[in-house]
């Protein structure tokens, strides 16, 4: 059924930022291997379709981590060079790169819409607008001078200089290739680090793309994640004191749990935390 | 400090189980270390004490896991294989390992003090011991097997049979010897996962004895990740509304987490949290 | 073309050993996506099939090695744990494996056919073989042995001791079976190690299996593998400057390079190397 | 000894092109460490220093990479952007870098003294130097250039835009500063690619630098390096037809190895070669 789907989205050119994409170029595996490879500690074959969400629900709240692993996707993406540096910082995945010692480089820039202000509360990332006006000569700037800065480079190119030299003019703004191969596992941990809301929006709209790619792929683990990681809540051993104590305050709180609509799994699980 | 209480532990050999150990050969870093490397993101040099203590719990908090990358750690482990081949699992490691085609084996077993009976809840796990009468004949029992095994075993090199053909007969609980080397943040990775309560005890005393030496080694490192991981409270979506709906009965639950001890960073996110 | 060679052999079982197999569950892209992941740092795109092999031979030769990471394969693996802990040494694989502790280990156990004897000059392997009547005997004594550990296997199981304590009796010559997916790159790197002589028997008969299966599914990849690095020869330092030295006394060796049929680009290194 | 030395060099910054730097932070374990990690598999201990060396050889020539694992070394390094990507595609590292989200950058460009032409033969590299007039021209140029991208860059900042969108226009010659922290094994692999002559002049003056480090940390492991890695000479099968077939030409060749001044074990294998 998504082995479907995919099969319908390879080939597909999504588009990301003013000159950015995304390509899925090939899969291998889904929700149903993931499975199997599980499957294979207890020795046990598939079973209902209910067993199998329960079962990757399980595997994803337990960390058990390696079948996921089982599954792979190959991308081609295309993304400025100042989110490319963001993006390898992940080790685990494999790379292909456009060179710019190989080839000339292409006149393709990132020229933000609108240019966000410094925050004050979090040192690396930013909060609220340029006014439109000021924008306008900001971005028509920035637009200039990239054109400016590509045409110096082809004036070096022309003096016969090296390509490999002669690109180290050219602006972080510019846009790279490259093909990247990843398992499902290491790509739902980047996804986790480059959909928060920390991350800088640049890298966000890229994940957030391959986020909805994921949920097309591999719907039951896409839902366990979301249920256990992405809208989940950790609480330090602190926290959790203060927690307990506000919670002896609700009058039979335990009957209360007891009647919540939650899994008993989970209810009993809950009511020992509360202890 | 720590530095010098590391110095003293170098060379020592900690016993574990009837034949196992643990010696620390080398390390590199130390807390500071983990500071600096933190702080080359931001540009700035080391402040009070007070301050790296508070820097390294926020990395520890919000999964800026690369700075614990930076300290690293070499131990000599005697172990039985069936454990060490649950240790070599973890891959982000470098061993070199005694090895049975090269040298004999020693005449070195594990033979359990008191055995576990199955589970009936956790199905890979163990509940409750084997009655002492019984416990005493299954000792006899797989000690007098081990020492009959390691006659077979060396019937077959007395024969002439190559060491790496002979050792095949020998039990998973005969016991090896590694080399092992691993940075700080792949060693908490494996040590959450393996002081776990769901882990095979033998592989947890290892864990822990190894945990007892990270918090002589990195104290501030392992006061942290005691805070976030070792004793955290993680819920899911569908718990975390149960969790809300419970304190919205707490009459004034806002006024009483104001006036809690938690740190004001940490209050701000709680309420933010219960909202 | 490959492809469909692959098709058909997904899920055959290979036999391997007494009770080994190897089995095809999966794999992801092919000699052309190779060509394709290399083709992006030129920006150029797919040629002709001769253009094809000779990119491939030439990646091969000068260890760009990150475009055969863009091919994967995940295969079933059955075999002895002796092997299996050889295998697993290999870092860079997701592996599932079946848990002793969760399930009954299956009453299979290697018994070599014919037992080695030891090497007198490689420390860590075998030459020749025991005579027949010492084989038999030494075949009929692990059999029965195996057999026996079994029984105390079960023996332990029956009083109700747990499955991860009850199997550590068991020999390194029993049975598991696990998932291994791992890609092109990294599989060559195992087969270079795993395929060569002083590797141990029992696992170079899983290697050449996989050897066989590499050249169904990649032949240009394994045409130039053998070529550069199964076939090639490495001299050391001082070794290449004796056969230089000895070179130089061929009347005109340099005119005999020029005549061979080696390709051009080749007879041109050569002459180079040599001078 | 050799750790006085290494001692001795802790903290020294060495100066790399114009802006760069390379720093030892420290370091863990030296040629005896990786002679010790390599006995445990024979389960003998250390012996004369002149079999150290013969180990160490050994092991290199046999790609027994594992022992080199087992030294590791941390740096802080100061490089162009352009060189830095290049740098962290070796995955086998931790790293922290300066984050230009975080903090200002610094007004340091990489101005290259003399413009390097592009190659004809090689497509990746460079060949030959502009001539003297036009490359002060061109310096002079991209020197100008940088310093008013930099204006932009403040400009940007003064407007109030964030640290993350004003860095864009910076360009791949603006320096940046990471700590690097690796292990010996992955560090000479890394040396192997990155001081050939294909690798780019600006990255090769880096890694010529590290090797010469390497040198002083472990000259055993170094020497054995140079003998069967850099120095080495690699024929390809049908190469090496062509060696054999020109080798019988040399009357009495076999006599003339064995007259050779190499090592017995080296004969033996060159003969077994030539055959």
């Amino acid at each position: 059924m998504n082995q479907i789907k995919m099969q319908h989205l390879k080939g597909v050119e999504y588009n990301v930022l003013d000159h950015g994409t995304i390509e899925i170029v090939d899969w291998m595996g889904g929700d149903d291997d993931i499975v199997k490879a599980a499957r294979i500690s207890t020795g046990s074959s598939t079973k209902s379709s209910q067993e199998d969400e329960r079962l990757i629900d399980y595997l994803m709240e337990h960390h058990h981590t390696s079948p996921f692993e089982m599954c792979e996707i190959k991308l081609k993406m295309t993304m400025p060079i100042f989110i490319a540096r963001q993006w390898m910082r992940h080790r685990m995945a494999s790379i292909n790169e456009y060179s710019g010692r190989y080839s000339e480089m292409k006149d393709e820039f990132y020229i933000p819409q609108e240019f966000r202000l410094q925050s004050k509360l979090n040192h690396q990332g930013s909060d609220g607008k340029l006014d439109k006006e000021e924008n306008d000569v900001v971005r028509l700037t920035t637009q200039v001078y990239s054109e400016d800065t590509f045409k110096l480079y082809q004036y070096m190119l022309d003096k016969g200089i090296s390509r490999e030299m002669s690109r180290i003019v050219l602006p972080l703004s510019t846009y790279t290739s490259f093909f990247w191969k990843i398992d499902l596992h290491n790509l739902l941990k980047f996804l986790k680090l480059r959909m928060d809301p920390t991350a800088q929006e640049e890298i966000r709209v890229y994940a957030d793309k391959l986020w909805e790619i994921v949920k097309i792929w591999v719907p039951l683990t896409a839902k366990a994640f979301e249920t256990h990681h992405l809208n989940s809540t950790t609480f330090s051993e602190e926290e959790m004191n203060v927690v307990k104590s506000l919670l002896k305050k609700v009058p039979d709180y335990e009957k209360l749990v007891k009647e919540c609509k939650l899994k008993k799994r989970w209810k009993d699980k809950l009511l020992d935390l509360l202890k």
